[in-house]
């Protein structure tokens, strides 16, 4: 359905349940709590399933949205979930019963009765705005996490897909008079000390090799230890090689968890001079061209010289 | 004068000569070329006096637009500097002849026979965009420098004068078809092997204090010896141990690079907190209640006692 579609259908429809995706991110629990307190503000009944493995740095947004155990909802809307996998488990009787997905995944794969895809905004966050104009509905309340779902999905203004229509609906959300500045500076601008630590250890560790222009970082069950870090300290552990001057291609290595003998590789490319899914491919893993990731058996010695063998042949190719 | 009257400004004059300010970032470069390739399209001759001590970062927006030594102007335009004083040695045969000054700090002294002063815009380039939108000229050449100058100085929208006008101001310029992802990680996702490294040793010697609420970095002339940082590695190692979670405030203390036995300290509170200014004020410095510096005679360890008093003395009387 397209957008007008859409508004009609959330004027029409009441007694909302919104789901949001698994190992949940700011896009989705802030569009899902931007839509709850815009029908709210329509006059709906809304609620937001409980996000059970949020994070802190997220949860805090679902205050006041969070459905109680026996709420009975007659229209169920996922939010930012390209596919049924990956809903959390506490959203399995609604399986099948998906009224509505809004989504802003070009892979989306189709789950419920009516779909809003809109696979070239930034964020689902921007579709929510886009939605509220439609509607002519928006609150300050309503505006804070919406920013939030944009601001985290686009690195705060700085990836590609920060393009004019994703400034815009910024500039229209902080004109609601939101506390912006604080939001990115708990997104943007914090760091535990366990991360810093762990950044440290993994800059001193680090080799370079092709005159600098390829990097690899080792995570290993040793430094996790030593460290402490947490899965949310290690979440874009990929990207720290990759911000280093000169450095075109990232490869990172961390050594599986639960010590069963294999690591997980992650490759970085500039996807001008190397194909990051060729690399992978050769290990059989894939994924994008600038991004892909696959799993070896071994030890981290092992992974490290697969990884690099495969490199070699895809840079010779090139 | 008003924005109409500059617009108006700068139709009637002609052989136009841009000032940029000492010590050159973004915005200022940005604004230089941005506005000369603006004039440019208008018809006008426009040049910027060149910018020796640029760095590289920021240099290669100018490129087309420096003045050859030669060239003799009729309109003299600073943007982006705050008082004469700023402005750098190359600009002396100018003083008292500049025409006028655009400029966004809310500090500027007047210098130039005209000045358009936006104190609440958050870059010199938003002002710079908001006369091309009064002038309807704007190109991609020029879209790209007036971007960089808005994206530096709001630290990529993430700063608390990143408000709706900036955000605006930057989907009008991306709207140009201007490469911004490249420019965002050029500016704000690259970091030197240098500076990484002088992170990684500045977090393992940083001290906390009062409950992790206190952070303390020391930058040692040893550790920039070691490191080979620059002082483009240095520029901003003021803010490195505020971004840790929990830190209110972070004292840097940097020992003198000629080795005179002082050192420069610099504090930045939380406001809510503390007053950064009344605690360098205790050693003969000053500030802004954020954000302040002293300096202090002595050795390093000297220096930190001596700010470690006044800080406790500060913390005191809250």
């Amino acid at each position: 359905m397209d957008r007008t579609a859409c508004a009609a259908f959330l004027r029409q429809r009441d007694n909302y349940l919104i789901l949001t995706h698994q190992r949940p991110d700011g896009d989705t629990i802030g569009s899902a709590a931007g839509l709850c307190l815009l029908l709210r503000q329509m006059g709906k009944t809304a609620w937001v399933l409980p996000s059970l493995d949020a994070n802190q740095l997220v949860s805090g947004y679902l205050e006041g949205c969070v459905a109680a155990e026996d709420y009975v909802p007659d229209t169920i809307v996922a939010v930012d979930v390209a596919s049924l996998k990956l809903l959390p488990p506490n959203a399995e009787p609604y399986l099948g019963k998906i009224d509505l997905a809004i989504d802003h995944h070009p892979s989306h794969t189709p789950y419920a009765k009516e779909v809003l895809v809109e696979g070239d905004r930034a964020a689902c966050a921007v579709i929510i705005w886009e939605l509220s104009q439609e509607l002519g509905v928006m609150t300050p309340e309503a505006a804070a996490p919406l920013y939030a779902g944009i601001a985290t999905d686009c690195g705060c203004f700085v990836y590609p897909n920060s393009d004019a229509r994703t400034h815009r609906a910024a500039a229209s959300l902080i004109e609601q008079g939101i506390p912006f500045a604080e939001i990115n500076k708990r997104h943007f601008r914090t760091k535990t000390r366990t991360k810093l630590h762990l950044e440290s250890l993994l800059f001193q560790q680090m080799e370079f090799y092709h005159d600098g222009t390829v990097a690899l970082a080792t995570v290993s069950r040793a430094l996790v230890a030593q460290t402490g870090a947490t899965p949310e300290d290690l979440d874009d552990v990929a990207a720290f090689a990759g911000q280093i001057e000169g450095v075109r291609h990232a490869i990172t290595i961390k050594e599986a968890e639960d010590g069963d003998g294999s690591c997980h590789i992650s490759v970085r490319a500039d996807a001008n001079y190397l194909n990051a899914s060729a690399v992978c491919a050769r290990l059989g893993g894939g994924g994008h061209s600038a991004a892909a990731g696959c799993s070896v058996k071994g030890t981290i010695a092992e992974a490290k010289a697969a990884i690099l063998a495969a490199l070699e042949a895809e840079l010779a190719l090139q």
